[in-house]
C-alpha cells in the first residue's frame, strides 16, 4: 500500500492523511511553464520491512515520485492530479507493493485498491478489486475469439477518474455518481471514461485489514485537528491503532500513516510585503519494522528520502515510531 | 438496503446501528426447543417512498423477518445467526431493494452488497458488488462447455460466513482471514465455502453513497454511548449527516437508520428474586419520506411493524423523522 499528500496554495488544507491519498486545490497559476506555484509532497512506499540491501530503490521510487509531483505542481495542476502523478510512480515501481510490483491473489492475479480524496469538496474515488494483471484468457461467446484478460496499469488513474467525474455532479434522471467501484465493474466503468486497458505483460504490505478495521486515516484526520500535531498522531497512533478495541485479539498492529498539515502564517513583518507564507507540517509513523518516506517542496532543487526504522529493541506491532519536520513555503508575490 | 439488529442476553450490548447488520451474542441456553432465551428484533425494510397501496407487502415482510429471528433467538441460536435468518426473509421479498428485490445495474444484473458485525468482538464480514443474478453466459475455455452464471441468492450468508471464518483466527502462514470480499472472488469464495450457487430464475434504494460518505452507522454508534439515545441520534442525524461537510453540495441528503441500545437495570425489588431485567431502547431515524420497520421480543406472541413517515410539509433529504420505544426484557430465572 503506497501513498502520497500534495498541499497547493489557496485556503488552509484539512489534514490530509494516508494510506490513500490526500487532497489539495488548484495552484495559484494558470496551467503552463510561467505558473509560479507553491506546494508540498510527502509520499511513502509502504510499511512493512525494508531491507538495507534494497534500501537505495525504495529510496528512489519516493525521490522520482516526490520530483514528478513538484514538477506538476509548478506547472499548476490540479493538487488531485499531482497526487495521482506520484502515486503513478509507486504502481509502475517493481519494488512497491501497489500497481506492478503488488502482491498475487491466491488465483495468482494482480488485483489493487486505489483511492484519492479532495480536501476541499470531500470527494473522493475509489476502486477495489480492480485488474492489473490476470494469468486468465477469454472467449467471446458469440464471435468465439480468444484472447487474454488485459489489466488496468494504474488504479490510482481510475480512483481519480471518478473523483473528477464525480465533481462534475449528478448523472442523468439525479442519479448520484458512482464513488466506489469494484471488479469487473470498475474495469468496465474505466474503458468507457476512456482509460486505455493494458496487455498482460509484467509482474513483481503492511496489513491492510488493520487500517481498515480501526479506519487509521479518519482517526487521524480527526485527531488533527487539535493544535500538536505530534502529539495528536502519537496519541491516536497508541489509542485508536495499537490499543484499538477493534484489534483486541490481535497481538502484532501493524501499519503506517503520512500526514500533512498546513497553515497560514501572518507574522507582521510579512504581511506588510504582501505575501502570506505556509506552514506545513509533515509527520509519519509506524507500528510496522520500517517505512520508506520521501517529501519534497516547490522550494527545493531535489526530494528528501528517508527509511524510518523502529527504535532499537522495540517490537513490531506493539510499539512505533514518529518522525516529521515542518518546511515554511513563501507564495509568490501576487 | 435493508437491516436487522438484534440482542440476545448476556452482557450489555454496544449500541447496535444500521444499515448493516448489528451483533450479538449466544443466548442463554443451549440450542433446542427447551432453551429459554430472552431477546429483542429490529428491522427495516428500506428508508425511502413506501406507497400506502404496497404498505401490507412492506409490513407482512418485516413481520416475517421478526417472527423468523425471535423464533432463533428462542432456539438459542447465536445472535449473529438470527440477524442473517431475518436478513435472508428481506432479501427474498421482491418488495426490498435488497437480494432478489434489488435494483439492476447497467449491465441489467443483480449485484449486491450485504455485512454483519459482531458486536463482542468487533469482527465483521462484508462482500461488496456479489453476483445474485445474472443475464450473462460462459463458455470454458478448455472444456467448450457453456452454461449460464450462476448467483448467491443470500450475500448475507457470506458475510455472515466470512465472520464466523474470521472469528476462527488466523490461516495457514500467519494470514489474516479476509473480512470484505467483492466480485468474482467473493463469488468463488462463498462457493468454496459452502454456499450453494442458485441458477438464474428470479426477479423484481435509498442512498447508499449518502451513508458511505457520511459513515453514518458508526456516527451513531459513537454518539449512542451517551445517556439520552433519542437526544444523541436526533444530533447525529442532523449535524452528520443532513449537515454533514461531506455532503454540502447536497440539497437533498437521504437515508435511515435503526438503533436497537440494551442495559441491565438492578431495582432492588428484582435483584432480590435473581432476575436481571433488560433494558432494551430501539429507535429509527429517516430523512426519507418513509421509513417501514417491525420489531418483536421473545416475549411478544407477535412483531409490530410500522411505516414512519415525515410530518405533513417537511421536505425530504432536509427533515428527519425520529421516533422509538423501550422495552424490558425479564431474563429467565437463572
Amino acid at each position: 500500500m503506497e501513498a502520497a499528500g500534495s498541499l497547493g496554495p489557496g485556503e488552509p488544507q484539512p489534514p490530509g492523511t494516508a494510506e490513500g491519498a490526500a487532497p489539495m486545490n488548484r495552484s495559484g497559476g494558470e496551467t503552463g511553464s510561467e505558473a509560479k506555484s507553491v506546494g508540498f509532497v510527502l509520499v511513502h512506499a509502504g510499511a512493512g520491512y525494508h531491507s538495507e540491501s534494497k534500501a537505495k530503490e525504495y529510496k528512489q521510487v519516493c525521490k522520482k515520485a516526490c520530483q514528478k509531483a513538484i514538477e506538476k505542481l509548478q506547472a499548476g495542476v490540479l493538487a488531485v492530479d499531482v497526487v495521482t502523478a506520484a502515486l503513478i510512480e509507486l504502481e509502475d515501481s517493481p519494488f512497491t507493493n501497489a500497481g506492478m510490483g503488488s502482491n498475487l491473489n491466491l488465483s495468482g492475479d494482480i488485483e489493487c485498491d486505489a483511492s484519492t480524496m479532495d480536501g476541499k469538496s470531500l470527494n473522493f474515488g475509489a476502486v477495489g478489486a480492480l485488474r492489473v494483471e490476470s494469468s486468465g484468457s477469454w472467449v467471446d461467446v458469440r464471435s468465439e475469439q480468444r484472447g487474454c484478460w488485459e489489466g488496468i496499469k494504474n488504479p490510482i488513474l481510475v480512483a481519480n477518474k471518478l473523483l473528477s467525474e464525480a465533481q462534475k455532479g449528478k448523472l442523468s434522471a439525479g442519479r448520484i455518481p458512482p464513488c466506489f467501484l469494484v471488479g469487473e465493474g470498475a474495469y468496465k466503468w474505466a474503458v468507457d471514461h476512456g482509460i486505455v486497458p493494458y496487455p498482460p505483460d509484467m509482474m513483481a504490505t503492511s496489513c491492510g485489514e488493520h487500517l481498515v478495521r480501526t479506519m487509521l486515516a479518519r482517526e487521524c484526520s480527526v485527531a488533527l485537528q487539535a493544535e500538536d500535531a505530534h502529539q495528536a498522531l502519537l496519541e491516536t497512533m497508541q489509542k485508536k491503532f495499537i490499543r484499538s478495541p477493534f484489534l483486541a485479539h490481535e497481538d502484532s498492529v501493524l501499519g503506517g500513516v503520512i500526514v500533512l498539515r498546513c497553515c497560514k502564517c501572518s507574522l507582521e513583518s510579512e504581511s506588510a510585503i504582501n505575501t502570506q507564507p505556509l506552514l506545513v507540517e509533515f509527520l509519519w509513523s509506524h507500528t510496522t519494522e520500517s517505512m520508506c518516506v520521501g517529501y519534497m517542496s516547490t522550494q527545493d532543487g531535489k526530494a528528501k528520502t528517508h527509511i524510518s526504522r523502529l527504535p532499537p529493541g522495540a517490537v513490531a506491532g506493539q510499539s512505533l515510531a514518529i518522525e516529521g519536520g515542518v518546511c515554511r513555503l513563501r507564495s509568490p508575490m501576487t
